[in-house]
């Protein structure tokens, strides 16, 4: 449906009109007739096109057509003008005897203005997108996309880019999603018109717009201070600045503008937002013009997406502590053995605080034109608090935080997992659904997962939430019971279960057969070894793994709905545990399903269990379990200096990973 | 797809085990089988139901069946039980000789239990309705709704029964949403097992839920104190307490509960929340139970509701002042000969203020089983502020309200209408859609109705606003320059618009009859005549409504496109503006669009326009545009207590009408 605007016209003198090619002109006719006008005629010059509703019966259009109380004039214009009023139409009223009682004249200007943006999804900005003031998901869908700036340019004196309202890199624009206004027209507006690019109070919240006020200065990585640099990229349009005039470039003008997202979707905000410019008309002189064209474009902000274990690892970070060599010795050889880079974080920045995976969780964003890592800092701040922003953000590399009071040890991100890809009742995830652990919804009292965290993973949508039941662990992380391994086969990956009862189900056998007397922790100075016969005897420890079984199973039965798996998606790994602190349980011995997935290659806890014909029969059952999908298992010595401290290899470790091949802008919500 | 749920059996000791009608207990035999066991079999009562995967080969089911390390027992049963482990199954594990390792025993009580709401929407709460637990929009949608408690149960010293967390009195229960706990099995539930209810912690700020204590009350109207009646109606659910233990009755037992909506849809809350009930097992001494069964059910807050002028009239308010005693008695003529109730506002409570329209706007909020009216008070607050609180709230009346920091002139809610029922472009809007007014968009000041105001308006969704440009006036509210009136053709109305151009057209036709020496104001003391001569020469006059005609135009452009009109559907109205106070316009003479509709009873101020014939050209105008549609208009003389203090007769009334018939809820979304 083509837009129409009603267009008043005065016979008593000509009128200068601006018309937006691609839009219509509505005159009515009989308003503003001379009294007593009862026919009409219309003469108009080459490029503009008219015609009369309801349809005239004359026969030659040159003869003066009846004039009606709702005879209305529909006036068009297929190109723009080269100068101003280079167009013409004239309006001749007359009389009952078909005198001529006035005359109205319009000198008509044409435009072309288009506000044009990455609707398709391409990674260029293509020419008036049908779609372009709306949003679809899914690969027939459009709408364009903007990153959360959340990177900084800067490496010292570092910020979040978006806390700064000024371009002070030319690398930073790359950050930015490109938006074009296109003109075309005479070499300036006529007198008093304006261009203003405008946005409604909600969305500048989310949103800022700077422009290009020359050409643009290429791909040179300038420094340059702010009122040096700020100056070739003038701030447009942000919460201080709801509406504001652009310039008119004149003939056949192109304009970039630079949109950078300043939130990411939450609660209170749906991630989408829209970007207006008008052409204004000036109607009366010193009042505000009258916008008489409007352009909308709808954008997406990328939400933060989680990465899981069966993507190609890119980074290992670890904490380097005066008591861990024994555990880096380990992460190192089994990370160079598998290509990857092992980044530590030195004591001074770390602060004695080795849990590297639980206080940020790695995550990119993602647009067409441009792709991100960005960290998600955990509100948890111990001794690595400054570690994300101090040593992560920087250019290419975002940073995002949510903050909280009253923050529990469910906070710590072991407790925030991420599934591989899965179907679930012909509902794709193809980015895998997000894990995280919290108290039974049932439980009066209980440890939770700040509101304000949770809020912010389910507002990104794209990795629909599943929340546990962790709160039985003394730690409380979803880390200490599962975990995902790549697969050759089924849906690509099996999820691991600590299981005491399987645990149990292999030291019966051993029992079974004459190892009874067979040790745990054996050799260890700084543990107590204990016999197979020992544990299987010990009646208050069968009474809480029995506990402990029937809370994993009911975080099994959770997940096998929500992520739609089989039994044999599961794999059971023998791990007991034992109660500590008001009936909450830990590892009884390092607690094999925390692991780190490194492609094929698994670092995980050496437990230490009982020898039998001189190997350990829980690295040997394990190794069993695992080799079967082609996977290696490392036995990482985590014993005194991460197992005693209620924490193994994942809890000390932290994985970079690449991101998806999938685009989420392709989900079908 | 049936539910299911792991259950851990021990060989070495009997398990009892409660089971819920419907859904499935799942063994994996494997798993705590006996060492050495190869083959197993299993027996159970009449009530029991069970299954063996993979399938066994075997062909008598009594013969042992082998044992692998996948073999899962999936168990059911099918009515509930009458005495506690009414019920048993028994399951031998034999060695590779078939001689008997070990029994496995669990005795079975059976529950049924269903959270039930009336998910089909017709008043009435079924039993376990498949969809109860999700919510879709549309005549073929499911899902429950709430209305928000905002009216008061009490007269006196009253307030919203929101802000109470008790049950003062029988009838407030009436403004609940019923929800039935319906369980049946055994006279008490096993040892340790409890009923518990629960809600998140988002939801809990939109909702609380009580229960009946005992058999209910009735229906007579109860006047108790807190104390003592708050006994019979307990807080099961609110922010203070997100869980709670819920009785079984036993046998076959009915409990309701009642579900009070706390706040409307706004910005931060979709309006649905979701209240579970789940059945928890004891695991542990001393530890939370397990939800071993979980319930839900899915609620909407019911929106507020605008009526148009087209619905039926219950009562008109308008406000007495010291000095409106003409404009009363004419409000007071047309009411009566109407046939409605007129509700004067006194000047005690009115304190001057006489702007009724302004301060408040009548709608409404309806569920199944109960709808009633609700104002919404204007954070104008004016003279009026108290009224709708003090006079309108109360029972079967209910309250919201917005806070809002410096508001201005667009607050009032004479800036606030709605269209009747609409289609655009095929889109139904079959509760018509609401009408703003608000600066343009790209004026860089200007004035606009405040943002929570517009976020609570937007929010209720089923008569998605419009905002129109209304701070081209002084007063700066949309009802100067718009009204919907009945019609009995085309789309059930017609649009009215003030048309400069149409006052001017007018005038010139009578200044060409020979009238152009007739005058405006004749005879009144308190405004000087002026001649249609010398308004139609007044060149500076003619350029201020240009300018509001072009404003109008905006309007109406805007209009036709949002609510899908013809220029058939829109008449022009007779009416001037000048300009006052920095270029904003007001009307010159009573602004007749700004009319009062009470069915087929237009109540218009009174033009004062020249006379013809002994006759107002007005007036007459008026009342031939609006009589072919079967209207009758009444002149109301307005001039000197409203007209002069910028207002007219909408704005110094209001209109309480009936309802849609219209279920909200029956929207396509």
């Amino acid at each position: 449906m083509m837009h129409s605007r009603t267009l008043r016209v005065d016979y008593d003198k000509p009128t200068q009109v601006v018309c937006v090619v691609g839009y219509e002109l509505k005159v009515k006719l009989h308003r503003s007739a001379p009294p007593g006008s009862k026919f009409f005629s219309v003469k108009c010059t080459a490029n503009v096109q008219y015609s009369i509703s309801p349809p005239s019966q004359e026969t030659s259009h040159l003869s003066p057509i009846p004039l009606n109380g709702n005879s209305v004039l529909h006036i068009s214009m297929s190109r723009a003008s080269q100068y101003e009023n280079d167009n013409k139409l004239s309006i001749r009223y007359y009389g009952k005897n078909k005198d001529v009682l006035g005359r109205a004249v319009l000198h008509l200007t044409a435009l072309e203005i288009s506000l044009d943006v990455d609707a398709d999804r391409d990674g260029f900005v293509e020419k008036n997108n049908p779609n372009k003031g709306s949003w679809k998901w899914g690969p027939n869908g459009h709408g364009a996309i903007v990153l959360v700036n959340c990177d900084s340019e800067r490496s010292y004196g570092k910020k979040p880019d978006t806390e700064q309202d000024y371009i002070s890199r030319v690398s930073d624009l790359k950050d930015m999603s490109v938006m074009v206004l296109r003109t075309r027209g005479p070499a300036k507006l006529p007198e008093g018109y304006k261009l203003t690019m405008h946005i409604s109070q909600g969305d500048a919240e989310s949103v800022r717009v700077f422009r290009a006020r020359s050409s643009e200065v290429g791909n040179n990585v300038l420094y340059m201070l702010h009122n040096q640099f700020g100056k070739d990229y003038p701030l447009v349009l942000s919460s201080d600045s709801l509406s504001q005039e652009v310039p008119y470039l004149g003939g056949v003008g192109e304009m970039n503008f630079y949109v950078e997202g300043l939130r990411f979707p939450d609660k209170d905000f749906d991630g989408l937002i829209s970007i207006n410019l008008s052409l204004l008309e000036p109607i009366f002189t010193g009042l505000p013009e009258t916008p008489i064209f409007t352009d909308k474009v709808m954008f997406r902000v990328a939400p933060w997406i989680m990465t899981p274990n069966t993507l190609k690892p890119l980074e290992v970070f670890v904490c380097r502590t005066s008591d861990n060599h024994q555990f880096l010795k380990g992460m190192r050889n089994l990370v160079a053995r598998s290509g990857y880079q092992l980044k530590i974080c030195r004591e001074y920045m770390n602060r004695g605080d080795r849990w590297m995976q639980d206080e940020l969780e790695f995550g990119y964003i993602d647009a067409p034109h441009h792709r991100f890592p960005v960290v998600l800092d955990s509100p948890r701040d111990r001794g690595l608090k400054d570690f994300p922003y101090k040593e992560l953000l920087g250019p290419d590399f975002g940073y995002v935080t949510r903050v909280a009071k009253d923050v529990s040890g469910l906070d710590s991100f072991g407790n925030l997992e991420v599934s591989p890809p899965v179907t679930v009742n012909g509902k794709n995830y193809p980015l895998g659904r997000i894990i995280i652990g919290v108290a039974f919804p049932t439980a009066t009292k209980g440890r939770n997962m700040t509101k304000v965290v949770q809020d912010f993973l389910w507002a990104q949508k794209v990795q629909e939430p599943i929340a546990l039941f962790s709160d039985w662990l003394v730690v409380g992380h979803v880390d200490e019971f599962m975990s995902f391994v790549p697969a050759p086969d089924r849906k690509g990956f099996r999820l691991l279960l600590a299981s005491p009862d399987a645990a149990y189900k292999l030291f019966r056998d051993l029992q079974n057969d004459g190892h009874g007397q067979a040790k745990m922790f054996e050799g260890r100075r700084d543990e107590e070894p204990v016999t197979l016969d020992e544990i299987l005897s010990d009646r208050s420890l069968q009474a809480e793994n029995n506990y402990v079984q029937s809370c994993i199973d009911w975080n099994r039965d959770v997940l096998k709905r929500e992520l739609g798996l089989d039994d044999e998606d599961i794999i059971d790994l023998p791990i007991l545990f034992k109660f500590e602190d008001e009936y909450r349980a830990v590892a009884y011995y390092p607690d094999m399903v925390n692991m780190i997935v490194l492609g094929k290659n698994l670092g995980i806890p050496k437990p230490f269990g009982p020898k039998v014909n001189g190997r350990c029969a829980l690295e040997a059952e394990m190794c069993s379990l695992m080799e079967g999908l082609g996977l290696t298992c490392t036995f990482i010595d985590d014993f005194a200096s991460y197992h005693k401290l209620l924490g193994e290899v994942h809890c000390g470790s932290n994985v970079r990973r690449e991101p998806f091949d999938f685009k989420w802008w392709n989900l079908e919500m």
